[in-house]
């Protein structure tokens, strides 16, 4: 790349020629205006603030701060939490061993590792056309290729387009995907999509990064196993308690082939030292007690209310110009305008309107366009009987941005 | 970098070039390695376990988890918190705003943060010929040129060397410095040559990565400002927790110039999203309590002690072939063995005796001849009473390696 493309940022002193390539998320912006008591936010990913198990884990800190002084010390990764992982990796059908398991700081980390791990400066790399923005920061910094395929909103990746791309000769460094829970789509991938998906990666030997932190979350009785339970060679699996015990833990892990697991684990030392010992040793304790099957129970029935209860409103408040999706696992149902909405323009209007949601073209991996009149809508982090307040603010969002924007030909002609 | 260097490394699939330049530090080994209940470490960084707050914190960390679910929460950067850093700045001479602070995971993530913001494959870096083995991890995976200068033992980095350097035309893209508490060689840079190091930074527009995070530690009386104290636009700072407080807290911060703290901060957001809510919560928490500076001045008066128990052992029970300084602030003494003794090979005779120590050549930024008789000695973790105990087995090994070892003209007719 050349000299030239460098931004001069500091008194004529240039920053990397990485940072061009770097984009920032919008989502942080919007988490830092979209706030205050009447609030109703659809736009993060967070997890339901009332379903953190605040008193299971006060609990728990309070006995391994009793334990001594080694909690609070540096430490190497704990074995027992290693157990535990694998245990949870056998719940989504995935037989590992503890020298595969490499602990993050969440699992952004984990891509960020990763994304080291893989891709030099130019080479290839597969995401959807709208995906999780944190996958793209985590890989932009390396300078990729990033090579755009599209996805459905019922069905998720699509396969022929996947599978042309990799006729043509790219030879991907690897290929992000979502299988469950979809973020931003909500989508779970079919049991046809996902054989044909594993097929293609074994005969281009092209490793699927396969991020599962919303594989627990299935709304509709059991979702399907992992990818990596079908495939232990090919699939770098990546996992967290971010969305399913309490973010701030920051505990994440990764799975792959215990010949990288060491290489992992270094980059991993280099990046932050450790993952905190003391949270290691809380969440070990956590699951040790026996009583994290039961509130993924509660938490599965409780994130289907809150999808129902806004699948409801937006039956009841949208107009029929809009469509959405029905999601069977995760937190995010997406929805598409017909109309010439542009959806981060309606952003503005529906915060005045103290609602928020996350526009589509935060996740656009290449081409903005075909993501710009979608909209990521979070169920999680809302009452039940706050969701029909929040959808009829975004319906009146809506139709003062569809009073405010011109028609089509009207527009065309004042250009 | 030609693509035959990468190394295949799984069924023939190929790891990112920079996994070629990334080394792992030799330190994790040896954390894994020394331990045991008798055992006596001299060999890592750590705080002292013993001195690590328990009490406060299990009292704090249980008010903060009572104050509600969003201490659980992802979450914006903690306003309280970074007040109470601005206010930590102020006790280091650094007069600085929260717009400038930059959350981060312990120093480590700050020092990553800042090669990727500043580092492109073949940039320039100066460390000195041995230094803290995280910022090599840090740099290296940026595949940079690192250009070594020389250090002594007392003074510290040698100022005649670096202005040769930078008058032969180099153009570093930063020179990473510890004036305070020096890892691995213990030392404190003169007042002069702090005067140097900034006059020669400023003429040559070369920015300064300051590491202090053992600034605090002062062992005889008070220490000099920070660096950036006299420099708030070339140096960039990095403080941390986890010297002072506790390491599993994973607290840190970069103080840099305000137009290139938000830059730092998407790649904070890129690389893990956030530093811990809770520990962010409990941290701020804990400060407001006001005890810190009364902890602040009990560590160093115990660090005296640990230091000097070491010392008068060192006196006591190294043959006076073995030199070592005596360090002012911080955790570190760094001997040199004059005789024939790599101490790599000696390393592991001592921990047969039950001691650790880490052998120079782990700090080697460069040609690891220089540093290959020298180890860093850390009298942090050992109580003053087992200090003997643990320079005795030392000088057990290091009298049994010495009767292990031909004389050098023996040694070369061997070969």
């Amino acid at each position: 790349m050349p000299e030239t493309s460098r931004v001069p940022a500091f008194e004529g002193f240039r920053l990397s020629v990485a940072m061009d390539a770097f984009r920032q998320s919008a989502l942080r912006e919007i988490m830092a205006r979209a706030r205050g008591e009447d609030f109703i936010s659809f736009a993060v990913g967070t997890p339901g603030t009332d379903l953190l198990p605040l008193d299971d884990l006060g609990r728990v800190t309070a006995r391994v701060l009793a334990s001594g002084h080694q909690v609070l010390q540096y430490g190497l990764p704990s074995a027992t939490l290693k157990k535990r992982i694998v245990e949870l990796m056998a719940v989504r059908g995935v037989d590992c061993r503890e020298e595969q398991v490499v602990l993050t700081s969440g699992s952004q980390q984990g891509m960020d590792l990763l994304a080291r791990l893989l891709l030099d400066p130019g080479d290839a790399v597969v995401l959807e056309e709208a995906i999780y923005d944190g996958i793209q920061m985590a890989v932009r910094g390396r300078r990729p290729r990033i090579l755009p395929v599209p996805s459905d909103p019922e069905e998720g990746l699509d396969l022929d387009a996947l599978e042309a791309l990799l006729d043509s000769g790219e030879k991907p460094r690897f290929l992000y995907v979502i299988p469950e829970g979809h973020n931003p789509m909500g989508t779970s991938l079919s049991p046809e999509r996902r054989a044909r998906l594993l097929d293609l990666a074994r005969r281009h030997r092209m490793p699927i990064v396969e991020d599962d932190v919303y594989g627990h979350l299935g709304l509709e009785g059991a979702v399907q196993p992992a990818l990596r339970a079908a495939e232990g060679r090919w699939v770098f699996y990546l996992g967290s308690l971010s969305k399913v015990l309490a973010p701030s833990l920051r505990i994440g892990w990764a799975v792959v082939p215990e010949e990288l697991a060491a290489k992992l684990a270094a980059l991993k030392h280099a990046a932050d030292i450790d993952t905190s010992t003391l949270a290691q040793h809380v969440v070990a304790a956590y699951l040790d007690e026996g009583r994290f099957p039961v509130r993924l129970e509660n938490l599965r029935a409780e994130y289907r209310r809150r999808r129902d209860a806004m699948l409801d409103a937006l039956e009841r408040h949208l107009p029929d110009a809009v469509r959405w999706n029905h999601p069977r696992s995760g937190i995010f149902v997406w929805a598409h305008l017909q109309k010439e909405i542009d959806t981060t323009s309606l952003l503005e209007r529906a915060i005045g309107e103290g609602v928020a949601f996350c526009p589509g073209e935060a996740f656009a991996s290449g081409d903005p366009e075909p993501v710009r009149r979608s909209m990521r809508l979070s169920f999680a982090d809302t009452l039940p009987e706050r969701m029909d307040e929040g959808v009829q603010r975004l319906a009146r969002a809506l139709a003062a941005e569809r009073a405010a924007t011109p028609p089509r030909r009207a527009r065309a002609r004042a250009v």
